[in-house]
């Protein structure tokens, strides 16, 4: 499947999260990571996720597609970091 | 349609994005807004956002489905805003 993760977390621990997602994804930009994941790779990042956010006050969201295709994805301004192209 | 926008601006400009994008769709978390939008309200959106960001520097993803029940979505820690389940 694929899936597009988007994290608000404080600042301490932006690095640990950005660190440990791009061991399975692709950074796009700022905050934001995609990529194919299996079932068993997305519940490791989510039970990861949960140890290394502070569950009070940061927020990560998963948005999870069976495939890419369905997505449209258009840039505005500079592309920071494009994996392949989405249509 | 569905839209997710993320966006990685300039910190300068993040708040006139972040304000105008608040005019059509519900904002979901820092630099993250989803919402359903015409094709017409996407074009407006796409024109002034390229008036509001630096095309050289700053960086705007729009995430486009045909419609929000083919996106499965998952909240890790608080959610900072939820309009509707998407499931």
């Amino acid at each position: 499947m694929y899936c597009i993760i988007v994290y608000d977390v404080s600042v301490e621990r932006v690095s640990k999260v950005c660190h440990f997602l791009r061991q399975y994804l692709n950074w796009i930009q700022n905050s934001v990571f995609e990529g194919e994941l299996t079932e068993s790779e997305l519940a490791r990042i989510e039970h990861k996720l949960k140890d290394l956010i502070d569950l009070n006050t940061d927020s990560v969201i998963i948005y999870k597609v069976s495939f890419k295709e369905i997505i449209q994805k258009k840039h505005i301004g500079i592309v920071k970091n494009e994996t392949s192209t989405i249509i």
